[in-house]
């Protein structure tokens, strides 16, 4: 594995680069990224640099710019610490840079930044160092230490609040007061211009010479949507100067306060914070992190490369700061690292992240859910203003109750100059599908039932109702078809018949009549409340006399399954060339849109993801042909392909491409290629890493309610261990070369490995010799 | 007299700087600003910089962001032009910088940036040259040269339009449009948020090796706001790469094209424009600025230092350049070099710019006071929103119709931190009176009574209806009075009978007076018009019986007229600390507002502005002892200050003090202090140059309607010629050690020479020597 950040062989916590290009944003801004879910900060220097994208964001603030969809607002700069030594303004393009090292921590979530400056005969020392808080959400510090090593110098330091910062030129933000208190904290408020949304900025400054705390009289500057105080301090030679910056970010919709009261709980949190010098408020945030995060998610790979340890302590410290802490907000697609997506929810995190959060943290998975409940009005408009009925998820959905927030225009067609349109707010439909997926893997694994029947049974009886009222009659095949739809497959736009979408529709109203059926018998009452609210008594008798004539689009001759109507009739071309790790839309060099729709190219797992999904209803016979056809065929230009790809294989026990599409996709955001590197980071993905190692090597899998435990441990590792919520226990999965051994804490469990039914008593432990019978089984090609 | 740039013995029109300095704005990017009065960019380079403001503005273009006054917006970069040697971005901050130069030919409007670039063992020579079309009001074009100097090197560029900017943070546009036209012009629009002004902005490239022109495929790319052209170049060494960019700006109030149009039309001129090479449209500009500007507004000095030529050749180049070509526009108090002041225009605009125009090109003046008349019905609502009639002129005005645009809000008070509440709009009412005493300069200088009578009238006649209503009586004095007022010193607010704000009104009130008793005489149908518009026969009455009450505030036994009922009982203090030459409110370091209100401490020429333009209201004895009393108390926070001091001087014979007084004037631009350089220019300080060279130094003045000369020239100078219009002439007027000698080439004129009247006939000259007896006048200080 090639990563872009450099690794330490006895620290798998640590991500690092000892290389500066002043030239070029380079990529640890954005695998740097420091949040907390609610408060996010791109991991830009604290000085102004010309390459480079400063982004904060604080999840669900959403907004829209006039004639625009909504996204999250680029928030004031509290990041900005301008450094002048002598009069020089301290940047990485001037002078010469030693030692250099920027690392972020990821069990504390400290981001350091360290180096020697020498300028002009002067060696200056400067060590930044900052976390943002998981234990307190509106709070971010950070602190500069600065030793001149060969004279005398003249410190000067501007730091405050920079509002100056827009989405790319967009602007949301109306500006407020500017006030300071008490002679030290700087406040500043800003508006969102369409939703409304307040927010406030608080920062306050401690400097110290040698640890001797110093008592400065603020000398404050403000300017347009600035706000900054000036420090002049002249140091001696190897005195260190530190500079904290405490800062914290409060809005109108944080829920916890009163909107009135926001700015004085502000000033007041900011007061008690600074009781606390940077160490006793980082350690805090440690114990939050240990306890929130890492001793529920354990996962351990022992193996004499440490990298895919790495990687998936990268995906746990991603996911955990990037998942609002609020049921009111989901998880963007760039989670709160980038512009990208504009912090815009797709079927990535039913699809890709929910598993790591149904088996590690049920009650995120379950926020997460209720995200999807509380968009049931905007889905139902959806569906109602396409014509359809019940609730049709939004492909992009933002603040939950708002619906569809897909853009639309997209990037340029080469040909044509023109920005294209983007289909997927109308066809790309499988989205409706997935959250019910989500809905019931949630429910197999926690036995919520609360949740079902509060939230869960009513999103997929809608969403079934949706499906049934979008199936076509064909008279000529005498079946009910799902015509003009985008599947996973998005290079295919207007396809009938896509196959992902057809099975997961009919598997919906299977669900659903299933569900009508479960609780007209033993929850009445339920029954009653639903039926009032979606008229099940009618739909129910729909959905019986259609469910088995929806087409299911059949395995052929040579078990392939094909994608929509038209695809295997298409042309094949060599895609080779056109794969890709993030380097996305190679294929776009050479073909535009519609031409790259007339052939047998695949964007990303489609078939093959119906297979990973749903390998109950398809044989081993099916599902190796499809791997066989599909994955020739198929770009990865999206990041959620790579991970799926590595877990078929394993399932197929392709134990070596297993292994190289794990790499590739722990490359997303660790490797090298730069790509929209600006935009963010892939949260699909991070989640695949955790699938990968846990559903795919570590075999975990839950097939129609039951769980399945399954492991094919690559050869480069001794052993993986794993922990997962099931049902009302914890369970303590470890595969090393010989064994499988369960260990589970709570009531007792039952898994399925081979076809067998093991059961495993509450409070204790079951041990599997590993068969090797699969892993000798030989791979049929050069990969 | 010292520069922030570089001047040339031999050349009048160049300013230039051979240094840079990456870490910091320098000023040249405000003093080497291009515009033609319609269209206007800093002179920000080309390629990106840490410390730049690049800021690019169209005249008149206002648009309010939510809950904000309006501001010209700050539209999208269409200078950018990123450079790559063998794949290393240029930039200044990198490698190492020879022969270094960037000036600005004031006479061309050309710009040239040049250097030799050091990088990895490459020697680059870039030259930079641009200009804005004085011939085509939309047109900008701007040309690289590239020579590698040592090796064969690949070139990449990127170039385009760049809507990723703001002002200050605040974006006033939305994204519009993004196209490819001919697979050539890119094409970008967009369109401001509350007032909906379309914008078109289109970029061709033309690119050549040795002058030979290369066909490149274009190679798009388009982001958010961002559409990019791509080259990549192989360069032999020596050989010469030429990349040219034709741009061009269009909006939907241009008033010369159809809204529907533009798009067409800016293509079509597009085409046509690209059809000539750089240097043939670069010529074409220099002929509009030859016969425009510089055959219509000569003024030379004779002197060994050129200095004094090069700041009235700057002060020219920048009344050109930022001067609207459309009486729906004004001239704001920074033009078009900033974001200062959001482009509105202020009383700089009649007091210290309309001179220069009224006696070079009258029919400019005329656009300016046209601004005014249409700005009535804004002046109108003003007053009635205050409870006062007639028309009350905004302290900031805008869009002419939209009236009052003072922002509620300005600086912050160092003492209790908060921003301080601006009263300008409010209570700084002798703009009313400045924009009649322009109106009547206007029509002493023109005759022109279509003017007159279409709006000058009009406007004196409201503004006199104003102060009318403005008057308060006080029973005590018996007297009418006016309380509560910001004069020219803004240190003092909410002071009673303002010296310079009493004497105003009252001598608005009485041209009114006499107007309405010339045109009821001699133009009744008008007198009818304009009574039945302004209600005149009633309003005249109460002017006859108030005017005589007004109080004029009457000089004290020492001849000091007071400033205002209370200043002269303040405490004195020793100012010389806080005069400043653009380095502003050295003063507010020490003492807040409120403190600085208490004291004798002056912001800029109020009593003795007042004496300048109303010289024959007050004897010398006067004007002297109210130079010696308030000159020491000035602390020339204003721009505006320094030009009324130096002429005041001249005319009191202090000739070492004018000089003194011109040089620092001239510096309030050209000057090395930084100031806010990125706010802009001091479009009031560069009419200024031209007052106190013509006005002061060349002693033009009109004096109730008659023409005054009566020169004082400055020692050091040899002579000073300076041509003006006067009635239906053009009067040239040569100054020498020995004579004054005015020629005329038109109708004969009559003007004042030290009490005598000296009549010149038509097309004839006239000698006069020059009396020596006043300049030997002994000086009473040691300035």
């Amino acid at each position: 594995m090639k990563y872009c950040v450099d690794t330490k062989e006895n620290d798998n916590w640590y991500i690092g680069t000892e290389k500066f290009n002043p030239q070029a944003i380079d990529k640890s801004e954005t695998v740097m990224f420091q949040g907390n879910g609610y408060l996010g900060i791109r991991a830009a220097p604290e000085e102004k640099s010309l390459c480079e994208k400063r982004d904060m964001f604080v999840a669900g603030t959403f907004d829209a710019f006039k004639d625009e969809v909504t996204e999250l607002p680029n928030l004031p700069d509290i990041l900005n610490i301008r450094v002048k030594i002598n009069q020089q303004l301290f940047s990485l393009s001037a002078g010469t840079i030693q030692n250099y090292q920027k690392y972020l921590n990821l069990k504390d979530g400290e981001l350091i930044h360290k180096f020697d400056w020498l300028i002009a005969d002067q060696k200056i020392s400067f060590k930044f160092s900052r976390f943002i808080s998981m234990s307190d959400k509106h709070l971010f510090v950070s602190k500069v230490e600065i030793i001149s090593k060969q004279n005398d110098v003249n410190v000067q330091i501007v730091s405050g609040i920079d509002g100056q910062v827009s989405n790319s030129g967009t602007q949301h933000l109306v500006e407020g007061d500017k006030r300071l208190f008490d002679d030290k904290i700087m406040q500043f408020k800003e508006q969102t211009q369409q939703s409304g949304i307040k927010f406030i900025f608080n920062v306050e400054h401690k400097s110290y010479i040698d640890e001797v705390l110093l008592n400065n009289k603020s000398n404050i500057k403000m300017n347009r949507r600035q706000i900054f105080d000036n420090y002049d301090v002249d140091l001696m030679k190897n005195q260190k100067f530190t500079f904290v910056k405490y800062a914290n970010v409060y809005t109108s919709i944080d829920g916890d306060t009163e909107e009135d009261d926001i700015s004085d709980v502000s000033i007041q949190d900011m007061k008690k914070n600074c009781l606390f010098n940077y160490a006793e408020l980082l350690n805090k945030s440690i114990r939050a992190w240990n306890t929130e995060i890492w001793q529920r998610s354990l996962v351990e790979i022992k193996a004499d490369d440490n990298k895919p340890q790495v990687a998936v302590n990268f995906a746990r410290y991603q996911l955990a700061a990037n998942t609002p802490p609020d049921s009111r907000m989901n998880i963007g697609s760039k989670g709160l690292t980038g512009e990208g997506y504009k912090g815009h929810t797709f079927w990535d995190t039913e699809i890709f992240m929910m598993p790591y959060f149904i088996f590690t943290m049920p009650e995120v998975a379950r926020n997460l859910l209720r995200y999807r409940y509380l968009g049931l009005d905007g889905a139902r408009k959806k569906a109602k203003s396409n014509g359809y009925q019940g609730a049709q998820f939004p492909w992009e959905s933002a603040w939950p109750t708002d619906g569809e927030m897909t853009p639309p225009w997209g990037s340029v067609d080469i040909v044509t100059g023109k920005p294209m349109k983007v289909l997927s707010g109308f066809l790309e439909q499988h989205v409706t599908s997935d959250v019910v997926i989500a809905v019931m893997e949630y429910l197999y694994a926690t036995e919520d039932k609360k949740f079902a029947e509060e939230m869960g049974y009513e999103i997929i009886l809608d969403a079934a109702k949706f499906w049934n009222s979008r199936l076509e009659w064909n008279d000529e095949q005498k079946y009910f078809e799902i015509k003009n739809v985008i599947g996973p497959d998005e290079y295919k736009e207007h396809v009938n018949n896509n196959a992902f979408t057809n099975f997961t529709a009919y598997w919906c109203i299977q669900k659903a009549i299933s569900i009508v059926g479960l609780l007209k018998n033993s929850e009445p009452e339920i029954y009653d409340e639903l039926n009032y609210k979606l008229n099940l008594d009618d739909i129910y008798q729909d959905w019986l006399a259609k469910v088995d004539l929806i087409y299911l689009p059949k395995a052929n001759d040579n078990n392939v399954i094909p994608e929509d109507d038209t695809y295997l009739q298409k042309p094949v071309i060599a895609v080779d060339k056109y794969q890709s790790t993030g380097g996305h839309a190679k294929i776009f060099k050479d073909y535009d849109l519609k031409e790259v729709d007339k052939l047998q190219v695949t964007k990303q797992a489609d078939v093959l993801l119906l297979i990973y999904l749903f390998e109950d209803m398809f044989n081993k016979k099916i599902e190796k042909a499809n791997w066989d056809y599909y994955e020739p065929k198929t770009t990865h230009d999206s990041s959620l392909s790579l991970a799926t790809h590595a877990i078929l294989a394993s399932d197929l026990h392709l134990e070596k491409i297993a292994y190289k599409y794990f790499e590739r996709a722990c490359e997303v955001d660790l490797g090298t290629h730069l790509g929209k590197v600006t935009q963010g980071l892939h949260m699909g993905a991070t989640g695949g890493i955790w699938n990968m190692v846990v559903e795919g090597f570590g075999g975990l899998r839950v097939l129609d309610s039951k769980l399945r435990i399954e492991p094919n441990l690559p050869k480069s590792w001794n052993s993986l261990q794993y922990q997962i919520n099931w049902h009302n226990s914890l369970v303590r999965v470890l595969i090393d070369k010989n064994k499988l051994k369960i260990s589970v804490m709570g009531e007792g469990i039952k898994f399925i490995n081979h076809d067998k039914i093991y059961q495993v008593q509450a409070n204790s432990k079951l041990e599997l010799p590993i068969s090797d019978e699969v892993t000798v089984e030989k791979e049929n090609d050069n990969n």
